[in-house]
């Protein structure tokens, strides 16, 4: 595959002049994502650890709850008219008795549905039901390490040190030791590729957890953490107000503007040892 | 409707100390986007501007192509339970003539399609046909010029500047004129709420404009300026492997890194003067 990054040429200018150079840059493509045959969506992602993601985005959207509910992830047979293979196309074959996702599983993204938002409140229209609600994870977690995890996170970004562009996730223990990173150059999906690898290490529920993000806290990631049963989430940035919300209403701890021993905390006070 | 910005506690640790306060937080919001009544996108984006969203997405998305092809643009009714309007959805009747979305329309985000990116190159799966090809746009910018647009576009930021939450987009002259900014807690909608100002002002193909984003570059930003006949496109960050190759591809100028005087040319160098 070796898709990860790219190398482009590019002409720099600056106060030294001008240069003619090689650039290395973040890798894009896009993944289609099939369950049982049928393409269910298509993600920009950077490739790799795709399969990880396929479980990841299927978990943060209630289909997954166990590396059981999957029978086979697989690439497709993909070439291109030059015979090579995109390894653009994962397809997941559930196991028995495991419902396929319905039309509702892009939800965030395109909707069929006759109602939609008209009326409900916002939380109401975008919240997913967790199977892992993580309100009574007794975890506590203290300043000294939390100080320490974007630092942490920052060390195993191996892609961005030669980019610049991209995204970082990853997930810890509440005494600071880094269980796995991964990038993208989408947030959403390098979060998918954590909660994926959780749940094929059968780690999900991620009780004890916390998940750290190298940008903003969206809504959307706060509902991942929230089905994956991780009880923290930690952002470099600030949340958003429905992120905040949602980590309020489904117990979860979320912290922001996270910068060495500066931190804001958003919700969930109760889990940070102050 | 004054969600843009939205109050909440926090509780600041920091080494003076611990300090609860309120905290201003980036607007996050569900927005319903409907053609002729069926729904057909959700998005999270922040309040405001959303007539111009809705015109700038479906612009990016090839529906429309000038204010023409709107008959009317306008939020449906939609009072919660306790009588507040949500404002949460917004309704496009498009004019006699003008093609409905297919189901191909949300592409990016989902798909039922049976090929999908089987088999095909990247760029093929995903580009969308312009209207305004902006490869033979002749304005050319110089590099003194560039140098000024991250301050204007920062300077533009009113919301950042209380939340430290949103992603901005600015559409300038090749002189360096600002025309408009937004903001959004989605780099997207920062950008489709530009495009639909320029739809509704009457400046669609943006020729000799420039657009100007506050992160990265991805593939889906510059897709969306080359919908939009914009002929070049200048980031804070980096550009992904695939923005550069559809710059390239489609004629468009593409800076990334664009930092003061510093920055590099990725695609189209012949429109800096250097």
């Amino acid at each position: 595959m070796g898709r990860v990054t790219v190398r482009r040429p590019v002409l720099t200018l600056s106060a030294q002049g001008e240069r003619h150079h090689q650039d290395v840059l973040a890798g894009e493509e896009p993944l289609e994502l099939r369950v049982g045959g049928a393409p269910l969506a298509v993600t920009m992602r950077t490739p790799g650890h795709d399969v990880e993601l396929a479980h990841g985005f299927l978990l943060s959207e209630g289909v997954l709850g166990d590396r059981c509910d999957v029978r086979v992830a697989r690439f497709c047979d993909s070439p291109r008219t030059d015979g090579v293979s995109t390894y653009n196309v994962v397809d997941v074959e559930l196991a028995a008795g495991v419902a396929a996702p319905g039309a509702g599983v892009a939800r965030n993204f395109y909707t069929t549905s006759s109602c939609g938002v008209c009326g409900k409140n916002s939380l109401d229209v975008v919240r997913l039901r967790t199977r892992f609600p993580p309100a009574a994870d007794p975890i506590t977690v203290t300043p000294a390490t939390l100080a320490t995890l974007p630092d942490a996170l920052r060390a195993a970004q191996r892609v961005f040190d030669t980019t610049g562009g991209l995204h970082a996730a990853g997930l810890f223990t509440a005494a600071g030791e880094l269980l796995v990173a991964r990038e993208d150059v989408g947030r959403h999906n390098a979060v998918d590729k954590v909660l994926g690898w959780a749940l094929l290490a059968g780690r999900i529920p991620a009780t004890g957890c916390l998940l750290m993000v190298s940008g903003r806290a969206s809504f959307e990631l706060v509902q991942k953490a929230v089905m994956a049963g991780i009880p923290i989430l930690a952002a470099v940035s600030a949340p958003s107000s429905l992120a905040a919300e949602l980590a309020a209403d489904a117990g979860l701890t979320l912290i922001g503007f996270l910068r060495g021993p500066t931190m804001n905390i958003y919700a969930g006070q109760h889990r940070v040892d102050h």
